[in-house]
């Protein structure tokens, strides 16, 4: 698929050309004059002439070799226009009627027509319930929004509509320049992903923007995004993050899953960087659009103004940054530019004492620093030099480096000839130090992600089939959830096991202890005991020998100091020591399945501290999963603690990961809990739910 | 004090008023004479005449009866000028000189000197090296700034001469206002809190703003904020947050305290907001300056736009905010304004459809449900109506309504009219939703402040003089650490206990457990061990005749299971179940005692889960520290876990607050373990150490 013809029609149809100027199709039909060069064909039957041009009476009669159509009729006759349309050898198309999947189940209808249309026809189709599409480099305005946009080479999608013309208004204000600009509508043929490989293709898109309000193809969107963001960053506003009343739900997984969690966990590992707002979707967009990512993430702060530097030092450490140590013969350099400097130290203050060529000079230094990967210009106002002195040589410094350079010249307004400066040379500018920052933390973030390993999937060999039959009988006796079979599934999939069972009387006990070949652990089973130790509902390393009598006087102990507690039993267990870990599976509807990885107990039930990854997981990805949990320092090891066997938890997660993708049948899944100790982990209680089947 | 002569003199010397234009004294001269109605008395033994003015050889020769003097003569002649000015019955002084403290300890001596003879002669100093003092009631610029403020009821403050200058030029550009606008410079006299009491004082301030780089009066910066923060908001941006390479300290407490866990600890006890950076300073300042505090934290969101209303909804929950649940009523009424509504749940979406009189309907229906405690108005341009009409809507429900709005009309620059009617209805408007729905969260967040109990500190009877002997021994033997006493010290102040002690051996254990009534608890002491019961390192109810066994059991076991830790030895103690915490103290060089609560271990090891207050601790405040920690709901209880005693907790925070303030030679102590059960809290172990004496 190519959507040349979508972005570089030679000529374009409007279909629904209205007679009333304000109407949408007449809107469109006049800002499609106002600067594309190629042929315009208005077609409406009611109409001999539209804007000096002949009127068709259908896309059929218009002449041959149209590229574009932009259909503007009622929603009930956009089948039939489609029709015509292919008929006459349009496969690119812009609906901007609307009358479809957003006013309900007949609009679905319609919409559901148009997409099989499309499909069958290979027509390339944007929306419908669109304002259009404009793509500066060809002087198309195929929409109608109210004004074209500004060149440049940044790319933007947004799924409302009203956000796009927003967006506009502002961008034409502040001198803000796109290469292509879309209003994805209902996304009934092309979505996201699609665009995201056309502009990824497209030598005059540097930066993809987009706001969204779902990913419906979620696999593929990963697939794609991981891709492109080696070589073109992509920043997207994900909206409705929130859902309110979400309810706390039985396993530990599903507490606190939600699709959001898998949104997350996508771009992540796709390399989408989240804005967390429309400030930081355009900052970032900016930033990226014209500078390069810095060889690290120290940052030299060079300023004429004391306070201001240490607001944007302050600002560095939240963002992920750090304030560059110079070196030792930038510093004497520094000392011979002023001798007023007021400390030896970044930031770096040249005092309202520096002049122009003080100035130029001490950023050059800080450039050739190799301690400094990008420098943070700062200024106050009625300085010894004005803003437009100030930045040219902020324009000279980025002719002469690749290293990022931001600028933050405060006070009101800069002058137009400042403005134009610092737009030329690409550099961004802000009052306020932090947002200043924040830009630059994109840029690092996106160094982040293209230095990033994209490594394939592992591959193992597994039992697939010995867990297919396994489900199937299952499936047989129509059970939703596994029993005993759940571990030989792991063992399946090379998942190292050690089975905790429950015991509920001492004669129990006895019975699965001797089934185990070494002394065993007892640890009491009871949701209100949080802290099965301190209450003396642990015994490690019991012989055979003593667990009847250790049974019985934990209950009789447990009975004593906790009354009110519910006790389901006493687990008993191969001795195995080590931290207590939960990994588990859930199916997002938009993204598939999604791995939890979390410290046990009140690590997820009370801080919630766990991350999620969309499978296929590859190695490195599970290796972050698991240091980005604020637990991660017990795993690794704190205070002489040895910490546990990372690598083994990797691997559970990469086994997880397969045999999630290997069985769809497979709903949810709880290792809880995985016990990881210096020498490996093993899974000691599993629960595995099966998918209702149609 | 009274500032009122610094605000509002009815005449002014400028001493030091240069004949080169550009130089400071001049600069101060020409501003005063811009606007200020008053006498102006320049003072210059170098002139006859400044800008057509008589020049006056020194501060003596002027004629009696001058309120103020605004001095900008070098350094070394400062305090000279100072006594003149005194002698001549001038109490107010502004001094824009430089060279003092911030050039080093030369300057430090003359600062002194100044700040010496301006508290012998009661001189209200401002100062040295400041920008000046703006004050718009009486028309007044005594400062070198390049411009005059814009009236306002906002008085601001900044201890950055250049950021001064950097805010009045933007504000001047954006049209907010300021009633007193001064650079605290040095703060050799005068600092924050003098001018935090008069600006209460103030019928013209209504919020007062701050860029503070440090508060050297900590105690009483909180002592008077937390009264003025009933009435007028403060918000403040502190810089200097980051302390880069603070290292890892030895007790818990020094791990992770930090002065800036003072400084939040104290805005938080006394009120003020703190902005994290310039946007949000003003940001906060500006709706604080025109809306009161809504009834209750739940937003109406109204808007033409579906996806923007989205955004909106998302950004609440980061903010703390709500989303209204609408009545049934108003919900009815809005489906009577428009057949169109996209939906019948909050955000309502009138969708582009909506003309002028809808949004006018609507917004009227939502301001008067009761489940609404704030509006957002939303729209995206393009629409029906234009930005003048939308604004003049607002402007009206404002009249109608006490209830906050906030504006997020979207898209480029308002036209002058519609920015107009937004400022004068006191409504900020933001292209970003989420922007808006932050400056909303400032007036929830003021609103909880004066809803807030200021409770006085609760009184204990305490055996005062008990404690300070065992103080007044131990520093007759010349020790740094208390030792036995300690326990004893908490047992004076009414503290429960419940001594762990440790032992090296099975002898030792049977001798500690022979001295207490019941049976005992052993658990192991070794940093490496985390989780101690996992290891087999917890026994819980061991009968006395047991002991020696269990100990010589668990010290083989631990050898064989961790033969890598350092087992310092077993600790002996009463039987007591319950979650373990952890209470610090430490000196702060600016707010004095500062408390630390965590949960014990992990928790506040790698967690960093704690929080902070300084003293005195009031009772509300020592239960919104227990409860402002992560892991809180441990305490309350989770799950069937009844919870541990919350009172028994606030107990003793108060009674370490006033131990710590009774007795300044205690310089940090430490209670860890602290056993927090269903039935109480008692301290197992505690570490004092004394404060380094002169």
């Amino acid at each position: 698929m190519s959507l040349t013809k979508l972005f570089h029609p030679s000529s374009v149809a409007v279909v629904g050309a209205s007679r009333k100027k304000g109407q949408v199709g007449r809107e469109v039909l006049t800002n499609l004059l106002e600067s594309f060069e190629g042929d315009v064909f208005p077609v409406n039957p009611k109409a001999d002439r539209l804007e000096g041009l002949k009127c068709y009476n259908s896309i059929r009669e218009v002449p041959a070799g149209v590229d574009l159509a932009v259909i503007a009729v009622p929603a009930a006759i956009v089948p039939k226009i489609l029709r015509e349309c292919s008929d006459s050898g349009i496969k690119d198309v812009i609906v901007v009627s609307g009358g479809f999947k957003e006013i309900g189940e007949e609009g679905a209808k319609l919409e559901g027509e148009i997409a099989e249309i499309s499909r069958k026809e290979e027509i390339n189709l944007i929306g419908p319930n669109a304002i259009g599409v404009i793509s500066t480099g060809s002087n198309l305005n195929a929409s109608f929004a109210q004004e074209m946009a500004l060149p440049g080479n940044i790319s933007f999608m947004s799924q409302s509509g009203a956000f796009c013309t927003a967006v506009l208004d502002w961008a034409n204000e502040v001198g803000m320049g796109f290469n292509h600009f879309v209003s994805l509508g209902n996304k009934a043929v092309l979505d996201e992903i699609d665009l995201i490989e056309e502009w990824n293709q497209d030598d005059n898109t540097d930066v993809i923007l987009g706001y969204l309000e779902g990913i419906e193809r979620g696999s593929r969107f990963i697939e794609v995004a991981r891709e492109v963001t080696k070589d073109t960053p992509i920043v997207v506003v994900k909206s409705g993050k929130t859902e309110e009343g979400a309810s706390a739900a039985a396993s530990h997984t599903g507490t606190i899953t939600g699709s959001e969690d898998a949104y997350d966990a996508a771009f992540s590992q796709s390399g989408v960087i989240r804005a967390e707002n429309i400030e930081e979707l355009f900052d970032f967009g900016s930033i990226l659009a014209h500078q390069n990512p810095p060889k690290n993430k120290k940052v030299g702060i060079l300023t004429n103004a004391g306070g201001p530097g240490v607001m944007a030092a302050d600002a560095l450490e939240g963002y992920g940054l750090e304030l560059a140590e110079l070196e030792e013969e930038t510093l004497s350099k520094l000392e011979g530019v002023l001798s007023s400097l007021a400390s030896r130290e970044n930031p770096i203050d040249l005092t309202g004492k520096a002049d122009e060529e003080d100035y130029r000079e001490a950023l050059g230094y800080m450039i050739e620093d190799d301690n400094v990967g990008a420098v943070l210009a700062m200024s106050a106002p009625a300085a010894i030099f004005s803003y437009p002195e100030l930045t040219e040589i902020l324009a000279e410094a980025r002719e002469k480096t690749d290293k990022p350079i931001v600028g933050t010249l405060m006070g009101g307004q800069l002058e137009p000839e400042a403005q134009e400066n610092l737009k030329n040379a690409g550099v961004p500018n802000y009052f306020d130090p932090a947002r200043a920052v924040r830009s630059l933390s994109a840029l690092v973030k996106y160094g982040e992600i293209q230095a990033r390993k994209r490594a394939k999937p592992t591959s193992f060999s597994v039992a697939r089939e010995s867990v297919a039959e396994k489900i199937e009988s299952a499936r047989g006796s129509e059970r939703k959830t596994l029993g005993l079979e759940s571990m030989k599934i792991l063992e399946d999939y090379g998942i190292p096991t050690t089975p905790a069972r429950l015991a509920r009387s001492a004669e129990e006990a006895e019975d699965i202890a001797g089934q185990l070949d070494s002394s065993v652990v007892l640890k009491v089973d009871s949701p209100g005991i949080i802290h099965k130790s301190d209450a003396g509902g642990v015994r490690v390393g019991v012989s055979q020998g003593e667990v009847g009598k250790e049974f019985r006087e934990m209950k009789e102990r447990l009975n004593r100091n906790r009354p009110e507690a519910n006790i389901k039993g006493i687990r008993v267990q191969e001795t195995v020591e080590g931290e207590e870990v939960i990994i588990g599976l859930k199916r997002d509807p938009q993204f598939g399945p999604l791995i939890m990885f979390g410290l046990g107990g009140v690590y997820v039930e009370v801080l919630e501290d766990v991350s999620f990854r969309v499978t296929p997981i590859s190695a490195p990805e599970a290796r972050n999963m698991i240091e980005s949990i604020n637990g991660y320092p017990i795993l690794k090891g704190v205070r002489g603690n040895p910490g546990v066997d990372i690598e083994s938890l990797i691997d559970i997660i990469l086994r997880v990961s397969k045999l999630a993708d290997d069985h769809p049948d497979i709903h949810e899944l709880d290792l809880n809990p995985v016990i990881a100790g210096p020498e490996g982990a093993r899974v000691a209680d599993v629960r595995i739910g099966l998918s209702a089947r149609g």
